[in-house]
């Protein structure tokens, strides 16, 4: 296990090298366990990985975490501090004469706060630049892990669109919880959220699933994912209770089209917002432009949201390897919303979608 | 409820008038809910409250989070954002000319990188010392509401030490599971952690639970806690799956009296290092000093760790409505560990246990 992390440091220290990063810190977030194998938890006392560019790599942590790691030799080693301690003083020991630093997106901002001071003249960049590229592109082993992580929320995927998830007469947050419990039961770790949104509330793309009950003949929109195995799923899918409404319908058969376009353009060599703008055109040229307002996707990895972000204004070419959702949507405030996502690789020879389930509107009713 | 935070804020600005700070800045974290009553997804898409210490306060939030969010005149205003503008820009324009910046702890580093140079000339500071203060003395409501959540948690210890929670034969995860879905269902919206440790795991104060059969004679360590309508609970109770091992009761009757001694020392005016000394003398003077590898506790309210911290080198004083944990704890590596956790507050009339759990080590053989 530690080779894969001998390669990925050395890749990472290469980064550096080429963009003039001295010192690498990473925190919280899921560049440490890239690199290490280690998920911090989110905690007030300071967990950090000190990488020079030259030298060892040092991993600062609580000494009552310290149990739960490791050491793997040549990758880190571990620098326990006490209770009473000041850890960022440890961190600023270790990147002392540091210019410039890059430092992970989810590191709490009152570590760095507290470096700013401690290391005068030092500039300060995104780590996601030096390791963000090498994440990006997955290797046989995480595809593999994102493919069983799409086929478990696909089979739930498929017993809601059969109706064996039961809707009418429950509350949204009935339904959410009974997609959790499947999304465990499907071999997850975790559930990363259960969004169900009926009728109107669909209109909300990050609606919370609340008291409201779901009625016979309107849209209940469900986006639902976990992390299995360290690797995330991510699946939308909507249905109907009951006979479909034509404007309803009408709409869905421009999303699915829409959807299938831009799954369809995702070769490697494609720009980003190419991919986007695949699904984007549609939408818009059936008069639904003002409609559809977020991005088209987002990378997918280990965290739920990475980088390959599908969003106009990302001129990147897709790579093989490169995993991520393809996701458009319509919401027409107070009446409707509706969603479709699957999660794509794109490869050598095309896109690979990883969800199959079924792309139609079911009538559940 | 809008005069809540109409108050709030209020004592924020005085509290940035008085400590010279132009503007606060407040991202994921609870300092955003306690002041505006809305915490904020911890996304790649920013979210900032951005208050100047005179003027208006402006929530930027993306387009797609705003429909979940009500404006509070007065509180703040809403600027949301779309998918292709650079929301950083927005706050730094909102932050004009600030010299002196205070950034909640929980901001994502990759946001604050991207302000640093957007800001020259601003030195940074952390918003704990502006909101802290206020957020650490809780009014009747917040006690009220820590109170029903220690009274939840106080149920499921009852369970567990009548020996109504099956343990020898189960897994410690099995055993957390059950742990979680019972904080559910006394009332909690949000589980927080439920660790359970047995025998030799429980020298490893945040051992996560895993595939360790529970077996008999030993003990159990079991931490857990939720959220309940915004404020935490957090417990932690052993028992012991047989007769209790002399040593084991030797060392928890240490345990017991310098728990008691420290939640009895925690009045209001003595200091937090104080009310740690109290536990750790005792753990000392017994021969354990070198057992108990943490601090003594830590605050407790819309997080579950936050100020004040009861640890050495915390030289604040109680005030009453201070609310934290009083934990302190015994860990003997390879063989076994105890903690024994109660929430407390300060009050004008002494210290006021929240959790009423049997204190006792429970034989549940």
């Amino acid at each position: 296990m530690s080779q894969i992390y001998l390669d990925r440091l050395a890749r990472v220290r290469a980064a550096m090298t080429q963009q003039g990063v001295d010192t690498l810190l990473l925190s919280v977030g899921h560049d440490l366990p890239y690199l290490t194998g280690y998920l911090a938890m989110p905690l007030e006392r300071l967990t950090m990985l000190v990488v020079p560019r030259d030298g060892d790599a040092t991993l600062v942590i609580p000494r009552l975490e310290a149990p739960r790691v490791v050491e793997q030799p040549g990758v880190f080693q571990l620098l326990p501090w006490n209770e009473t301690d000041d850890p960022t003083r440890l961190v600023s020991e270790l990147a002392s004469g540091s210019t410039a630093v890059a430092v992970g997106d989810q590191m709490w901002a009152r570590f760095l706060v507290e470096l700013l001071p401690q290391l005068p003249g030092a500039s300060y960049q995104r780590a996601v630049d030096v390791v963000g590229p090498l994440r990006m592109v997955k290797d046989a082993a995480e595809i593999d892990a994102l493919t069983a992580a799409a086929a478990a929320v696909d089979r739930i995927a498929a017993e809601l669109q059969s109706g064996r998830i039961p809707l009418v007469g429950r509350t949204e947050a009935e339904v959410s919880a009974d997609l959790s419990a499947r999304i465990i039961a499907e071999g997850h770790q975790k559930v990363n959220f259960a969004i169900v949104a009926a009728g109107e509330n669909a209109a909300s793309p990050h609606h919370h699933a609340g008291q409201r009950i779901i009625n016979d003949d309107e849209i209940v929109l469900c986006d639902f994912g976990g992390t299995m195995d360290g690797y995330c799923s991510d699946i939308t899918r909507c249905v109907y209770t009951g006979d479909i409404a034509s404007d309803v319908a009408e709409a869905y058969e421009v999303l699915l089209e829409a959807q299938q376009a831009s799954v369809g353009s995702a070769t490697a060599g494609t720009s980003c917002e190419d991919v986007d703008s695949a699904a984007r055109d549609i939408i818009a040229a059936a008069g639904f432009g003002d409609y559809f307002v977020h991005r088209t996707g987002h990378g997918i990895g280990l965290e739920e949201h990475e980088d390959p972000y599908i969003v106009q204004g990302n001129r990147r070419a897709l790579e093989p390897g490169h995993a991520f959702s393809i996701e458009p949507g319509i919401y027409v405030p107070g009446k409707w919303g509706m969603r479709l996502e699957d999660i794509v690789v794109s490869t050598a020879t095309g896109p690979l979608a990883l969800n199959s389930a079924d792309h139609r509107l079911a009538n559940v009713g």
